[in-house]
């Protein structure tokens, strides 16, 4: 199979390359690149040199010779090559924002300032989160091919913190829940920036675009769509993104509050924290990539480094009212390329942990 | 003026060395150290080399010769040492949990697991965070000698953040505020073990002690104390702490729900965001370590970093029903040896800056 | 076939641990810890969770029942598994100093202060450093069990560095060859100790053990050894080793000085260097591990992380005197787990990147 | 007494802003910016909030007012300042490249690519490193109005680690002396870009600019005179520069090869060590800012961070042939700000460590 990748020099781009060059599927990768067009991607990368070296092309040349395509390019740039995929018939797995909230234009356009140029392909297309909708992306890809909307980093790892738990006789939707995330510094891309900068950024934490970051609505919209599917409420969700010195990984630490007759008094604090350690391990007991971590080890992003696990621990509050969950991934792997790489191998039907097998490093 | 530090060589025993070197009051300094005893400071840090040169002697040996002494021990072997300057009538400052909760002695020992050995020492002690109890300090010392619990660090970002919005029109303390607070390494202190092995902390971010640190019960207790004293009903608090691959420095993101009232439609969120801004810029305009940062810059570590300052910013949540705060500062500034200097500062009727007035280094 | 490994526990243990587990030719694991037997490898090493599950055993066990043992236990005290290992006739590859130094008693005695036990064993085993010794690695395992001594850390970057140059038109034997290098911590271990807490060696460069490293006799011999292969005088060789704050890697700067005949003036330094470009170029051609950098793009340690490579460029520098050579690599994998199992790979005829064709990750 | 800083946005800008916002004899200071004129500097770095609000005007309205003024500008453009500060008979303390070569034109212009604009004003300005040019500097200014060519930073810590040793019964001229270094990443300046991109630099060391940084002809410069004053010959001088992944800090390993007769045989390598130490010790006795570290205490960037100190320790390599130096400096203090203000110091008859009294910070 050939695998093609739109947008390859990004750090997601590249990501991408690095773990399906190592896909027992995928035979050969076609990569392009605006920035580098003509260059070779060993040159771009040269930690790729002797292992991979490939032109960087056109992303029409991508299209052209792929039986897959990964689009890592910005938002607002990829429909017209999600269509021409469409239209050759070939799965299209976007990194970009594009297709992460279905035909609903209007939060789109109020978050990321621009509309939709081909709406039809918005009403096909499936967010790619497959502990969420793993059965609708293959329902659809065994009608045709298909557009993923594939998850943003920090989303990821908040919706697989929250979805165990959304149902009314646990949380209590009348209050927000709290998603409190600490991200490394690829999150930030490749293009250097004063906020990326190494004198500015090293040693240091702070949160940035406080109630204005993009992924607000993208969580939002998962809560919305899990409460509607379990027939809740849906609950208000607040999202604050911090950078902390590290290379790759988000924390999220999300504070669920328990509705009345789930809340306990202090001295049934180790009980309650039991039930929900249960709760989660039952919802997460066939997915491949999610490890809810036994009781007293707590999520780190140095566990999960390079894999594309999600590791989930749970604990209720010293007041009794609120679940805490702590979820850690690795932004570029589950948070990014190999979520993608898992959302092609549910569209092919492969085994879902192909390419996929890296063991965290710890360090 | 002779300033004594027991428990010298630890970080915060350090640290006041270093910064007391540098207070114009303080003509000479006496150290003592546990596990250094005989040996000179400068060769347990060299960094003081040519510059600080003094011998580890005994406790007793400092409270013989000091006018004040700063005590940097471990929880729960402090108190003899605060009796004898008690009865020598000199000032004791001390930065362990010991004389953090007044006369609530359950509360410690449901805590650090341990018993007051002189509990009317507790009576009259007080906590020593000037922006919530100056007035305490200095009419206590126009009477004579006082013990100064010198706030954790934790609880030193947390409160400042929360103080000025303790009024029943504003909060509502039906529910929980959330602390979700990031730290660096040298809150662990000097003493190796796994959790600060270079190798295992770089590069990651986890929590730890999920709804368990002894920093919980003393940020509840502030909250407690400032709304009996404004006459409002107090909220619960929920305290998660983080580690974070950085030597300085607490980050901490706050959560306050805001009461009925008080909460805004998504169009007034800027104008409600603006009516905090002042309200906090209003609060704190006398204070000298607090900096309310204009609209649009984040608090962060390393704007703080080497000095006594705690950095404030707010914003309303993209729902309007909860107010975000996040503070920085320096762990072992503010969150420790420069807040016990401030205190002294407070209680010789020194001007409260002296001392203190290293600018932050960005870098 | 069955890989077992004694001292499963410590760094190299578990980076053996991690890299057999994706070894094609390793159908199964056997452990032994002294520190944790009894418990579970992925209660000590939690990032293994769901994927690796092995009970640590004793040493005698892994002997017992596995095809080929690796021993990452400290120095001193491998001697008698590694007898046990040539009684039942499997290979035994040693990642600590004691087969490092062949028959020369006497080096390993002056620098790590013990006797050999077992002296005949050190007579039949072979330092592996493959790039030098390959040849002598696959003639003594075609005539039965082979005790490989694993290189060190410094050693294999070192040697690699200077191989290609040991010819005596190029080098000056009477001035001594400088390897200045500069390491990540993991190659301190996984014991916390003062210099690795991460708020003393974190934002720091500093030199560590000048002139004592007990790399230093290792590679002095291995220059010593190179030389006289090829029938030149040996040249002195100093080393200073430094600790960076990063986890991992090894970048070695090494300065050979020039035999008379081959120093040039300032205007053909480029020339000189193109010659020495090519020089290394083809000797290490068919090397699998070894990439010679292209022109203008530098050793650095984030370009082999996590990979088996050991990168190379060259310079020579502005007087004409001396060629500058930098190498880097993953203290891990080529300077420990990884060039173990190259090592197995070579004895058992495997092919040689087996098990570790893990593409660089830039960070 | 007002201070102007022309460039005062830039890194070594702000970090003299600093500094000298904390000098007894700076009453005020005068800043400018050409990117950001108009602006406050607390603007620019919010570090500054509530210390220093100072606007930025033009560098001409800096000269106009102030009785000294600093240049942080780029290279070959401050030339004009200087003049018009001479012309003003006040001091000019430049830290650019353009007034460290004195007259030296050709090596000037072979380095930077750039003529003297003003030749005349290179024939009277000093190389400001005051252990080696106080008397001269000190001897000008009770002439007139003095240019000051501050050192680079690399220059500075190279040069102090071998000032001492420039005696001919002590060193061998006919090899060179090999300066290997490793800086942090605040020498980059503010200016973002790949190199500097946390994501591309964190967690790995790389040389970088190998026998083609500008600083190396400032470094043979600086032995050429001090070999001339001693009477002896120059040896000549290979220096690597590499980048670590912290903030701040240079440290240096500098291997100087001994003379015939001063090689001494293993067993006396702790003695001659100790006579270099002595010589070490003797020669910086009077310096305010060099440490000459005990036996067994090592150079490290952490022990001067954010102080004017250059410390130094010294070792005899195991083949008793080479002196080994390693010396580190804060680069933005002692190699760059710092040791400006020490110029201006000495210009002005001030006691040298006047505004330099920081203690340095471990951590």
């Amino acid at each position: 199979m050939v695998a093609g990748i739109i947008g390859a020099t990004g750090y997601a781009g590249a990501e991408l390359t690095r773990l399906l060059s190592g896909h027992p599927k995928t035979d050969r990768l076609i990569l392009s690149s605006v920035s580098f067009e003509g260059e070779k991607i060993e040159n771009i990368y040269p930690n790729f040199l002797g292992r991979i070296s490939l032109p960087l092309l056109k992303a029409e040349d991508v299209i052209a010779g792929s039986d897959v395509v990964f689009s890592a390019l910005p938002h607002a740039v990829g429909e017209p090559f999600a269509l021409s995929c469409m239209e050759k018939k070939i799965h299209f797995i976007d990194l970009s924002a594009d297709f992460r909230f279905d035909d609903d234009e209007d939060t789109y356009n109020a978050w990321y300032g621009k509309n939709y140029r081909f709406p039809d392909l918005h009403k096909k297309s499936i967010y790619g989160l497959p502990e969420m909708n793993r059965q609708m992306i293959k329902d659809e890809a065994s009608k045709g091919s298909v557009i993923i909307g594939n998850p943003g980093c920090y989303p990821t790892g908040a919706t697989l913190g929250i979805l165990p738990v959304m149902s009314s006789s646990v949380y209590d939707s009348s209050y927000p829940i709290i998603v409190d995330s600490v991200s490394g510094t690829s999150g930030g891309g490749r293009e250097p920036s004063r906020s990326f900068h190494y004198s500015e950024c090293a040693d240091s934490v702070a949160p940035y675009k406080v109630a204005s970051h993009r992924h607000s609505p993208e969580i939002s919209r998962n809560i919305a769509v899990i409460s509607k599917r379990n027939g809740t409420e849906s609950p208000k969700v607040i999202f604050t993104p911090h950078l902390a010195p590290m290379n790759r990984g988000i924390l999220s630490t999300i504070y669920i509050p328990l509705s009345q007759n789930c809340r306990v008094t202090p001295d049934k604090i180790e009980e309650k924290t039991n039930e929900f350690q249960k709760l989660y391990e039952d919802f997460y007991k066939d997915e491949p990539f999610v490890r809810v971590l036994p009781k007293g080890v707590y999520a780190a992003t140095n566990r999960v480094r390079q894999s594309n696990y999600c590791d989930i621990c749970v604990q209720i509050d010293i007041n009794g009212t609120t679940l805490i969950v702590a979820t850690a991934i690795d932004n570029m792997v589950k948070g990014a390329a190999g979520q993608a790489i898992q959302n092609m191998n549910i569209l092919f039907g492969f085994d879902e942990t192909l390419g996929l097998n890296a063991i965290p490093m710890l360090f």
